[in-house]
């Protein structure tokens, strides 16, 4: 063994030549199929369970095992991923098996808010269970491939004693700390960026629609713009980091006058302009109360509104 | 002269050698003073005029004219552009020049909305006047350099007989046809997903903030998920133009599940939850009429309210 071998195996607690460890996979939504099927393609002894039995039997006929309760599945396992709807069909499906999970480790894959990843963090530390809250971030697609990305959170230990098996998803696994809401916090704010932007996307395919451009004749434009945004959102996180919003190539003044031209348009075509309406708003507050020429990255620092 | 010099000439109403034409430039804000900028640079015989006069000082000291009326700026060139506030502001100073504009051609840059761009593009058919209807689509910075894009609309020959001068301000000039209002068209619709999207990033450092996540410290997740926008906008634009929606990947009814996490993180955060609300709205009333299982893409087609 060469030394290089000897420091690979040193800096990982199962040697590269070890069998892949079992693993069950709770819930068989499009997500949890996935999830399955990465890791029975790396070899891992997989035990899955659906409440549709049914959706397992092509992962079956490549090699699962179906479980014919949770209970089961999770005896199965010192590793169980669940990935359903919500917490709440995490609590539901998870809960009746709180006897035998004590020294497992569950992961948690399903995608909820910070607060409820938190409280399930607790459940679980109440039960003696090992618990990981990872959030993913990619398609479904990706799982198994090097483009999937998961972040996770929650107890070192946990993650660190299943790094190897849960790299059989693929790509870049990131942890990001003990707070089990962690990864469900980054989530949800990547979230807000993703479904904001694309309901931006559907509107403005809308209204050119109404004024007869294709939405193929658009879309070139529209990705072109789209490909300017990574630098500028990285432009906003130093100054809203910073706490200054210098206006000077463009500011909350110029995006009042954008964004009233294009509420315009969309009225002038009869469309719903609720979410672009709400979006202006917030703009036009700041320039009233005297902040028109700052840029619009201070709106970051005054959507505080009070307690929820 | 070899018979590749030929036909370059011949391609171009204006030779290579020709001498740059005069141009007058209204208005000298950021852009005005860009535009004016590039066709000094451009060796342009340069006219330009302002409301405050100071404004022009530094590029009178590059060489250009400064007019003091509006009408001497506009009889001292062929070519006219205006690049002001809003259509209103090019109401006001182009109006007192109706008498002297007759024969010139009139590129009007401003930024509005395709209604205004085709009203005063019916003003100047009335008044003899050539116009073409102008929309700067890349910052101040972008002009006179490879990466300035600006599309144009209106009459034909008008872009024809300057479109070797327009191409002093850089990148990609693209002509859309005679509608004048096509320029704006797109312009409102490029608008609406960038201050939509831009709305969405604001808010998610709001959110990252308050579950103490750095704004650096999201950039890079936020940056990475933008760049899976420009293949996902292609693949929505195909669903629009052919009218199916087909929620295999990604459904409306797991898109309301996830703008719900989102909404209710940020109100646990006491988060302004305006912009979102207006968008999950929209996608819950599609859930709850029965297309949950249709993509995000169907909103496209679901937007129109009635006349405004």
């Amino acid at each position: 063994m060469t030394s290089y071998q000897l420091s690979e195996q040193h800096a990982d607690s199962r040697p590269d030549d070890a069998r892949p460890s079992p693993v069950t996979v709770l819930g068989l939504g499009p997500m949890g199929l996935a999830l399955a099927d990465a890791f029975l393609q790396g070899g891992h002894p997989t035990t899955v369970w659906n409440r549709t039995a049914s959706r397992a039997d092509a992962l079956v006929a490549r090699g699962a095992v179906r479980a014919d309760t949770v209970v089961a599945a999770v005896a199965a396992s010192p590793l169980v991923v669940v990935c359903v709807l919500d917490y709440d069909a995490v609590d539901t499906i998870v809960g009746p098996a709180a006897g035998v999970l004590p020294g497992r480790s569950l992961v948690n894959l399903t995608a909820d808010s910070p607060e409820r990843a938190r409280a399930t963090a607790a459940w679980a530390g109440a039960h003696d269970i090992g618990y990981l809250d990872g959030a993913i971030l990619t398609p479904t697609t990706t799982i198994g491939g090097p483009d999937a990305m998961v972040l996770y959170s929650g107890t070192e230990a946990i993650h660190a004693a299943h790094r190897k098996d849960l790299q059989t998803l693929g790509g870049s696994g990131v942890y990001l700390g003990p707070d089990p809401g962690r990864a469900a916090a980054h989530d949800v704010a990547l979230l807000d960026i993703f479904w904001t932007a694309m309901s931006g996307v559907v509107h403005a395919f809308a209204l050119a629609d109404a004024e007869g451009i294709p939405a193929t004749s658009l879309a070139p434009f529209a990705q072109a713009g789209m490909r300017l945004l990574p630098d500028i959102v990285a432009g906003f996180a130093q100054r809203i980091e910073q706490g200054r919003h210098p206006g000077d190539r463009s500011s909350l003044r110029s995006a009042s006058a954008g964004m009233e031209h294009v509420v315009a348009a969309a009225r002038a075509r009869g469309l719903d302009t609720g979410v672009l309406d709400a979006a202006w708003r917030l703009v036009r507050r700041e320039v009233d109360e005297g902040h028109g020429a700052e840029g619009f990255s201070r709106l970051a620092q005054v959507l505080a509104v009070g307690p929820g």
